[in-house]
């Protein structure tokens, strides 16, 4: 059981998927490998992430590029509103984003570690002539860029702790007979952040960032979770001084997030101890979705320095890695299964579609996509302010039935369909009948207004 | 004299910068290259991207990965908001935003044409152990992985056009001796773009393409353009009456743009007609920008069809690239140097900084800080509304005295100086100071009101 275990909890790694290539990160909550029984419960009701990715057209794979998923336009705007939502609360926790680099030269993978420890998993790239044959790694991690980025500039400790967030593709050159859908890949983005900061400042961060999950999954509905603080293995670097101090803070910021937690004695990795997030799903399952791992290792590879209040660089920064979606991807599909492809309105690639009844009124439906969706059409001379609510309707002005039209948004898991015909023309108002209940007939205005409030709160 | 032109317009490729390293897509009004004088006209008056880059703290560079830029944060806030801006025009445009994947077997790029002629300049990737050793191509262009996308599904006329957006990162291999900043790099971002439409949708294409590119103008105050459509060449693939068919559309959308607009006779790819758009800066010079081109070649090579109204699949789709930023780089060190780093409100990454005066004024120093940006601490219980409005606003609250902090502010081109003391503490106002002219005293709300008014107007 525990060697299963322990690849699950590798959560800044890409993760793994059980043998029906199901789920990520799946595991049963007494932390064996999950049974086939487990499977079979949940079988006949229940769509995995691939199912409902081809149903709702959001990504593609194609064996020119085994691994790396095409994020197709509904899948993208998936994504993009998951970007969107997460450096919204990157601000409010002091993070700044960066764009780092995707290529560097061995150098940097081997002062890292990675050349020697991480040769299994990383892509090599070079120039195609000769003269530029260079040997450069493709980034499987933003770390060791990230450590460039803070060791560019003299560090006081006044300007501590500095938090680096970076959305940049990653590349792991997992077994090509191991890749499935968007929970097993080689191309992916995490929402990666490192914080460098000094030893006084690890247990406000840790709980900072434990705060910051506790938001996020509050958001995405998910019901409780489980924090495991994994100790000081056998084999580690940096003192035992050093590690006690590190997992005390652990333990205290663990204590104050009031959430239940567990130890798993001597699980750290050698770098450092660390938290990782176990979520429940609505099956009862348990992935592994957050990770925060101390790192004493990469500052003193990097030889990260920062001056000190008795004016010496003679101080070592702590780093922190942190994920609260882990890999972008599979976070997408652990949500498409746990939503079943409901999306909430607004995380939905399609929020609503309007159905004119008759020819005549298609003009009518199109002023109404184009008032909700905020979405002017390009022909306008005003020019858009990017910064106003916008909502992905569509329309269905096609030559069949009502019927037909209807049921197919349906299908298509539209959250509003909005039906406009003679009496909506007049009145300027549109039959809005959400996915469950009856239709409310509305103002055109006030459903815009409804989508940018429901929205608001997250529905 | 022409070969320098003739690189000038290759916009889908890096482009090229003056032998000064001063600008890119530099070239005199009379399109040929620019003379040293040109340049030292304006050298005094002038400072260049790579100044006001290491100014502002915008990017750095680090010879672990020779011409790929790392975005710092500033720099990251700029990118972004350009990104926003322009996802906000493609909506508009009836564009869709993909993400394709960055590695591709070399049989696509030998399908494309790419891996023999754009061989020096292509990066190859493969697997680090033997096992897992294929050979891959890091991708220079976005159009081949389109065009695999286009060809996922059978296509109907009447869905076409299908327009893709795609921001992905794309590596040129570019010589390093002529690796300079932001213009002349190996690793960049394009606001690219390839619609697949019918011949008989081609001129309304190009023509919205061209509105496009006068929207975002207009905004970022480009004062003048011309427009360049580039003709038949010598060596062509297709047939002459394609040519001519697709010509007279450019021609059309031109004469209809209202702009003016020259031909160069045979200087088209041999894959189709092009239009280049030239723009003039403030100091009167020529820089190319965005391009709009057809292609006849990749749709053919992919053998791209689509089910026409006569129900065969015996129809070839018309591919159009374009670009209206170009490289996302270039176009903000383009942007840079006209604006001499003095960023407009909407665009600004350093947009107010709160002062105050004494010690006793920190705290309501916060809250304005607070109450101005609309992001919240992350101490508090609520989860922000990520749809919000929020602005980059900082505090310098350190220990010296006013008028240093004020110079240094001004130093750092912030937009707005929001210096609050007693009075203003007592009144719930801010002492307001723009750039130029003299502060005036606002209430907190009425700040953050006049910042969200003056971001929708793109001031």
């Amino acid at each position: 059981m525990r060697p299963v275990f322990l690849r699950c909890v590798r959560t800044l790694c890409l993760g793994f998927e059980c043998s029906r290539g199901r789920l990520s990160m799946r595991f049963c909550s007494s932390h064996s490998a999950h049974s086939k029984a487990d499977d079979d419960d949940v079988i006949d009701a229940f769509l995995d992430h691939r199912q409902i990715g081809a149903q709702q057209e959001l990504y593609m794979i194609n064996p020119l590029t085994p691994g790396s998923v095409f994020l197709l336009p509904h899948g993208t705007r998936i994504y993009n509103k998951l970007l969107a939502f997460m450096r919204a609360q990157l601000k409010v926790f002091g993070f700044e984003e960066v764009i780092s680099p995707i290529i560097y030269r061995k150098s940097l993978w081997e002062t890292s570690g990675h050349w020697e420890k991480y040769k299994e998993d990383m892509f090599e790239v070079g120039g195609r002539n000769e003269e530029t044959k260079e040997e450069y790694g493709l980034k499987p991690m933003n770390c060791p860029g990230h450590c460039l980025m803070y060791a560019a500039a003299e560090r006081s400790y006044r300007e501590l702790p500095i938090r680096y967030a970076d959305f940049s593709p990653l590349h792991r050159n997992e077994a090509s007979g191991s890749l499935t859908g968007l929970t097993r890949v080689r191309r992916f983005h995490q929402d990666d952040g490192h914080i460098f900061c000094r030893p006084d400042q690890v247990q406000r961060e840790i709980k900072a960032s434990i705060k910051l999950v506790d938001n996020v999954y509050k958001i995405f509905k998910i019901p409780s979770y489980r924090l495991l603080l994994s100790t000081r293995p056998e084999q580690y670097i940096g003192t035992i001084q050093e590690w006690d101090q590190a997992e005390s803070s652990l333990r205290e910021a663990l204590d104050e997030s009031g959430q239940p937690w567990l130890v798993q004695n001597g699980d750290g990795a050698f770098y450092g101890p660390k938290i990782d997030i176990l979520v429940k799903d609505s099956n009862g399952k348990e992935h592994q979705a957050a990770t925060i791992q101390l790192d004493f290792q990469l500052p003193q590879r990097f030889q990260l320095t920062y001056r000190g209040d008795d004016d010496t660089l003679d101080h070592r920064p702590v780093m922190i890695h942190r994920a609260v979606f882990g890999s972008v991807e599979r976070f997408m599909a652990v949500i498409i299964e746990q939503i079943q492809g409901k999306w909430p309105l607004w995380l939905s690639p399609r929020q609503a579609i309007i159905v004119p009844i008759a020819d005549r009124h298609v003009g009518y439906a199109r002023e109404v996509k184009e008032k909700i969706s905020g979405v002017p059409s390009g022909d306008r001379e005003d020019i858009p302010d990017f910064n106003i609510s916008t909502f992905y309707v569509d329309i269905d002005d096609r030559a069949s039935t009502l019927g037909h039209r209807l049921r197919e948004a349906i299908k298509k898991s539209y959250n509003y369909i909005g039906v406009v015909g003679d009496k909506e023309m007049a009145d300027g108002t549109v039959a809005l009948r959400p996915r469950t209940g009856k239709p409310v007939v509305m103002k055109i205005e006030e459903v815009r207004q409804f989508f940018i409030d429901s929205v608001a709160r997250y529905e």
